[in-house]
């Protein structure tokens, strides 16, 4: 799959703890629906098979889709399910074993917590860099002092790469980190755990191209 | 490296919750100066870039020793490290998936916890099987129901593949087990937990010896 930025701009990351009995894939699949442009697996307590299980329930339903499948962190995931790419964490597989493992045509993203994390990735060739937490958030507990409006234009002044930005938001202030340039924004709860997943990211989308 | 079964005899297993502030790497040499034939790196809760640098590290001290050097589970970090192998579950990477990304030169092991998972292992091209457990362990909670000297005999018979037994061995049985015909014993505990890594692993290799 060709990546472009623009699949940077309604990126779904997934949260199961969300889903409330619903099944995974149909939940990605109703936001995918609503204009959803990149979708992250990302999965923290669960077994290697059912990982890779998921991954492959959702290259299935994704295909003949442009939107890329990404995996959190596990390249063997990736590797196994020949996923779009991988999205690694600072405490993740460092960035030049992940890229000669995925090989060069894969998508590779990467977080980065605060400025001196842009400035090396900015030494790197990335595809994009995840700039995490935007805002305080009840998703991720193990996160780094928020960015901020401010602390985001700047960021996206500082990289060389296409930035997402992620972290607390929603519907209430889309609008306001689009404008700060990012190419981007990631989202998990405001879709995740929207009872209409399609509306949800319809909505989204219209707030951010207002 | 080049994999014999005599490699399988005295296969320690890491577990870092034995290790009371000492250095994985230090006291897995230790072991490996004591008679130690193959080592598993196994981590459960630990980030991607600690697990790579403790495989890393384990690599480099293994370097020019026959003891080869297994991850448990994590594809990814054994080809990030260029492993000589991996062991997995029943729950962790399907075998074919894992023998795909491994190649056909690595050394792959797949636990079984009952017949019927030796009988589906069989038809596999593993390298070995570990058979989990011999005897009920504290060292891991969410093993099936022990073999037992008579299931491990069975066993034994059953497998067209070498056999590892794992789970709760140590110098007091060490003997009985190995007279089941299994071509290995792997420890974690009875190694790990030594005061003197290296006198344990003798002391076992000579009690199996008797």
């Amino acid at each position: 799959m060709n990546f472009t930025d623009n699949q940077l701009r309604l990126y779904l990351v997934t949260d199961r703890s969300f889903l409330h009995g619903r099944d995974l894939t149909d939940v990605v699949m109703q936001a995918v629906k609503g204009g959803v442009t990149m979708v992250q697996l990302r999965e923290k307590d669960i077994c290697t098979s059912d990982f890779v299980d998921l991954a492959q329930s959702l290259k299935t339903a994704l295909y003949g889709t442009s939107v890329p499948l990404i995996i959190n962190d596990r390249i063997d995931v990736a590797l196994a399910v020949d996923a779009d790419g991988v999205h690694i964490g600072q405490s993740d597989m460092p960035y030049s074993i992940a890229r000669q493992l995925m090989g060069p045509d894969k998508i590779i993203g990467l977080s980065v917590e605060n400025f001196d994390d842009i400035e090396a990735a900015n030494l790197l060739d990335v595809d994009y860099i995840g700039v995490s937490p935007v805002f305080a958030t009840p998703t991720k507990t193990d996160t780094a002092t928020p960015f901020g409006l401010n602390g985001l234009t700047r960021a996206v002044d500082m990289s060389t790469h296409p930035t997402v930005a992620i972290g607390g938001i929603n519907g209430s202030n889309a609008r306001e980190v689009i404008e700060t340039g990012t190419r981007g924004i990631a989202i998990v709860s405001a879709i995740m755990g929207a009872n209409d997943p399609t509306d949800a990211a319809q909505n989204l989308l219209k707030t951010m191209n207002q």
